[in-house]
């Protein structure tokens, strides 16, 4: 199982410090990550790889047009099952009325333990009920 | 506990069969029903009356311009943990991408238990961790 | 399936009213009702009997000295898996921290569907994990 | 909602008092029961009608050579994500290595509502993840 | 994310060897730990800082007055939601009468990647629902 | 908390990468792995050790007359809430008909932390509800 035959989970964020802490939370947990640094370039990604990304981890936050609770409505139309992981600044109030169905919402600052629990639990699932 | 006193229930539905099923299984089983014809009178009544409503029944399609989604969409905002059950006629393919967290979607034709287990499973989780 | 082959669920309430709705709801149901008018009643039953009894719901309020919370964990001592549904007047507030674990909290009003759907799941958890 | 419009059941069943009980339970619950006196004519049933059965509540001792165990995983082979509840006369000891996953079992004496609450569920969450 | 950014957890526990592996594990994870060697000093640390610490590890046998049961209780009067794991030399006999509903409960001896996915996972539900 | 006091996994896997990569991840988890290369072994070491066995990690394929269900079975008779992780090149799609309760199925490629995650939670499971 050499890293390019792991899971590769999309990282989505435009901040260079948290992109450096998730994509090497990702990596030490085995999987292989791949990172958009915006809303746009993410959902060209996931439509012109639909079965490369096992998984999503979004900021909520993006500097583009698109954040990260409409990045992962567009992941979800491709594969209804994709594992979402939400972070936030701020307290997650809006994840109950925003989020999709069956996804988890980290706010910072959180532990990388926190994140690979977070993707693994909801890829785990995945597994099992497809 | 006279039928004021039991937990009203906002059902959204313009489909008069429908409207009565639901009306009828949620009176039999105790919950005080309450009807909405329209997305649009859905929204007036969650937010004029913030602590009256404990739960939404609705319909995905209706004949305005604010649909099922966007009705629980707005529920969620005023009360974060307000059980959400939404009635489908197609597959409930779009429920992955655009239900909120922790909702239930019903496919017709579905039994009047359904509707009443969804809407009761959905209130006791809710006393239970607020 | 006679009255007396179902399930007995112990009730325990002091108020008439909560413990005559309480009582039919579960009837209903098909299950057997027995009723302890107070905690130091229930906690007596409960070991006089310790295979009688499938499940609990008890008022957290009583007029004796064992309240709701007492009742409960004397019932898990005898039965680590024992079904446990709170009836409570107030907010729910203590459950966090007085309740026992897989536990369910109904707030007054409550729909006698909720009560049903409630001691039913817990039932249901219970065999299917024992 | 005609009856023939509520979701089929499939009960499989050779103790004529069991199966009336649960017959009447469903049907009074809103579904519509449809039943098999032994595993080798519900295996017939659920392979000649695919899509006509949306859930199963099977015995587990059958009177045949197929006992429910058995009829439980040809019915999840058909559609992976069947609803599967188990009666038991017995004490459920078999369940953890017999059962399919995300089934429910329910020991006789069991109150009609458990058995309601159980179907439901189960088709309640497989109508959301699909 | 440096160290004093890191969501910080409270450990109770009076066993030093038991204290370094579970503090060992949680740095490792990204957490910042905190140690409290008796229940009487967790209680004054969680009332007097109770925005600081964001979850809780005890051991259930501490050398005080007060045992980690009941510490816990503590911490859930102060945040209703607050992430708890019991740790247990015993088999876990008493953890379904004297526990908080949603709590986790370790056997000795555990891996510290049960501690870790523990917690996590308790995290991940409290910022989920908040 | 020495290596030979950490919790016993055991691996049933005759493909030698996979064993290395599964091992690995569970002994940098804090676990101790003990590996079956074959169905026939496993269960002979099941059934020689009723206590030492904490958890259960198996390929599906195996060589011998065994698979990896059939050793999930007996692993299940022997104590019933059995920590039981599946390991599977396909797409698990015999998952639900052939899959005991309570198991987690991992395609390859896996991420060694989807391991990790999978078999902690199910262990902390099991803990907390015996």
């Amino acid at each position: 199982m050499n890293q390019h035959e792991s899971p590769t989970i999309l990282i989505v964020e435009d901040d260079d410090g948290i992109q450096a802490i998730v994509d090497e939370a990702l990596t030490e947990a085995g999987y292989h990550a791949a990172i958009a640094p915006s809303g746009e370039e993410a959902v060209t990604l996931l439509q012109g790889n639909k079965d490369k990304y096992k998984g999503l981890v979004t900021d909520i936050s993006l500097r583009g047009r698109i954040d990260g609770w409409e990045v992962a409505r567009h992941a979800r139309e491709i594969h209804p099952e994709f594992p979402v992981v939400y972070i936030s600044a701020a307290s997650g109030a809006d994840w109950p009325s925003k989020g999709v169905p069956n996804s988890i919402l980290l706010q910072k600052p959180f532990a990388p333990a926190q994140l690979v629990t977070a993707i693994s639990q909801l890829l785990n699932t995945g597994t099992a009920t497809t």
